[in-house]
């Protein structure tokens, strides 16, 4: 096992990921930046390095001055978190020319499901259902031949993509041109590559994804599912496990093409497949994330598996002790995140000093934040502050405490969402589970 | 249901309950002593009632004021928490006299465990294991017979007794008249009852209790034991479940005895039967307490069960949806009790205001607590302030589990016993589990 980690990091995940590492005995590296002095996650870890100004590019992102804070700390490995450098497959294999560790898949998976088109060829050749698309397309002339068969509306997508970018909607072969060369000049200009594919664009749907862990001896097991489909501008906002619309039979075949789809991509670490699925109940890979995600608590709540702590284990080595067999979901759990937005105001970012806060409690309610009265949000980075997390034995009496604990909760000082969540957890088409991707998007 | 409880209690376990309340739906009514207007039980209700001056005497055991407030909120029910009025047979039996639901077991039912002659012969009635010893003595004489028959070191106890009043230890015949003597006039003047009955004096024991919980229709679980070995002068300190010393022949056993104990006392709600556990692996009852006890989380861990709503649910005669059979114990949880005492000083009480808080988290920690960044603690109440749990697949996970959340937890501004928590998980006698009643004693 790794003596000293070093979490490049900062927020709720480092203090995560820190609280694993004490638990394991393994010695923890904070970095942070010049913004993030007083940040809770460089309180807890037993070193820190400043390792640049605020802006992430200077500082998160700045490989080298990561990679020398954990040289200089001798640590042995370096988790990423999620974002940031987390599916940077470039720093993925600097770690591993650097003799460290690197806490997330290894580089040459990374590179092959970053590429959306190559990590789609791949679930495909490994029998994993996929949207009805097209390959590479060569210019707007095959564009054209490929949308025909496919049928509009569709989505141009870009092979490098990623936050967005790179993608169109078409909804009718008219806008189609125009729709190909922006989508290619974006993804020229963003990624250096401007290389697009089609896909049929299917609605309404709901966000499901596999949780998958592999380890270096080549054990995949899946964890079941999370329901990811309220979202605003295709960020989650609340995720559950497990979801109101996947049957005990769908689970089955989702897990067994999900573990298909793992060893398929030679996948070490752990690794989430996302799905979409339609409203016959059809589902269709769209793409798989090689990091640990923001709402892997609710798995864990269900399984009883703390992931963090099995992320570090198969990355130092260490063989799966549990098989598919010994994984049962219990009760339901949902997460609701947290974010420094006013919902009133067209969701303005907030930042400032937590003047009072109050952490909501009781069994089986968990908070996880780097948020202490007094802390001062700074503006520079994600408006994420804090997930809350409930599990219980049914998902109505999940919700029920989801709300209760969303009105205990109190973050004074700055504006937050925890209103906006209350609202959700009472909407009709959320108790009853119906809801799809779009909903919050009519809902406003 | 209840529509409306008043919690006749402060602290911790007044926000647990107010807490499970909210989860029900069940509006709930504060009560608060003059020197508790800004405590946490008292912003989270959604009424509250000064009851009267900081005095427990003269407030929190203030029938009239309480009941006066309960009739004026209109609360259809008391939940007394623990301590205080929660096993006191006039309080309950003054709230069914008010059409008050009492959520706790009946005033009969209270009183007939409160006598703890009448409890022994109950539980030895129904094939309970009791710890050998006399019936009520008439006179020293009375007591010289029967000491000679139980043997040397044997406790002297009050039938009335409890907070460790009225009891003698005697080692040998030639201290019997005095202790008799000083027991009995103790527990006359304590209580208004001076008869005294004797035990055998077992040592080393542990501690071990089972959880019962049983409807109005008739139906008794036991929910698996708690182990509270660690005591201090009588106080636990420390509590877990499973119980290291309990195999799984011995709880099979256990519970049998304690389902039919309380089916033998004709028990209504949530109940602990205590026992002693003897180095030869038997176990004698010790004495019931009718109420939610401190330590309940454990068991909740364990057992996936909230007892606080069920506990609400019986007294509102809902029966049990579940049977002896879906009971599981999963994995181990540990408790440690945060006192507001300075274990460098003789466990001097502190208070004052706390000028930090950093409630420790992550996944499968708890910390049930009233505090907030800025309380005044008072002087005039139970030091305990808060409740570290932790649950985890092992036990030596959740020791380490526990040893990382103890180092995370910042109580500043007062003293209190985290780091001699720190240091008693680190004991080679709680790390094996054998530790007994006697470990903090001897350690001093």
């Amino acid at each position: 096992m790794f003596a000293k980690i070093l979490i490049a990091n900062r927020g709720e995940i480092a203090v995560r990921i820190i609280r694993a590492c004490k638990e394991m005995g393994i010695s923890t590296v904070a970095v942070y930046s010049e913004a993030d002095r007083d940040a809770l996650h460089v309180s807890l870890a037993d070193e820190s390095y400043c390792i640049g100004p605020a802006a992430v590019q200077k500082s998160y992102l700045n490989m080298g001055s990561i990679l020398s804070a954990a040289i200089l700390s001798k640590a042995e490995a370096i988790h990423p978190g999620y974002g940031l450098l987390s599916e940077n497959p470039k720093f993925a294999s600097l770690c591993e020319q650097c003799h460290l560790g690197f806490i997330g898949a290894p580089s040459a998976v990374i590179q092959k499901m970053g590429d959306k088109d190559e990590a789609r060829r791949t679930m495909k050749a490994a029998g994993v259902p996929v949207i009805p698309g097209s390959d590479i397309l060569a210019d707007v002339d095959a564009a054209k031949v490929a949308a025909r068969k496919i049928g509009f509306p569709l989505l141009i997508k870009a092979r490098a993509g990623g936050g967005g970018r790179g993608i169109r909607l078409v909804n009718s072969e008219d806008e189609l041109e125009n729709a190909f060369l922006s989508a290619s000049s974006e993804a020229e200009s963003a990624f250096g590559d401007g290389a697009c594919y089609m896909e049929k664009y299917l609605f309404p749907v709901k966000h499901i994804e596999m949780q998958v862990l592999a380890d270096q001896q080549g054990n995949v097991v899946c964890l079941g599912e999370r329901e990811c489909s309220m979202q605003r501008k295709k960020q989650k906002l609340i995720e559950e496990s497990p979801s109101p619309a996947v049957s005990e039979e769908m689970r089955r075949q989702m897990i067994e093409v999900s573990t298909k789809a793992a060893k398929a991509a030679n996948y070490v670490g752990l690794g989430t497949i996302e799905f979409l699925l339609t409203q016959d109940h059809q589902f269709y890979f769209m793409e798989m994330n090689t990091r640990l995600q923001v709402e892997h608590p609710v798995t864990e709540m269900v399984t009883g598996i703390d992931l963090v702590k099995w992320q570090i284990r198969v990355a130092a080595g260490a063989p799966l002790d549990f098989s598919q067999e010994d994984i049962t979901l219990g009760g339901h759990a949902i997460e609701c995140r947290i974010n420094a937005e006013d919902p009133d105001n067209g969701f303005r970012p907030s930042c400032g000093r937590v003047t009072l806060l109050h952490v909501p409690g009781g069994p089986w309610v968990r908070f996880d934040t780097a948020l202490y009265q007094d802390y001062f949000i700074p503006p520079y980075y994600d408006s994420m502050i804090a997930k809350l997390i409930v599990h219980a034995k049914t998902r109505a009496e999940a919700i029920r405490k989801m709300q209760a604990a969303l009105c205990e909760m109190v973050v004074e000082g700055i504006d937050h969402n925890g209103s906006l969540q209350i609202d959700l957890m009472n909407e009709p088409a959320f108790i009853d589970g119906s809801y799809t991707t779009s909903f919050l998007e009519n809902r406003e």
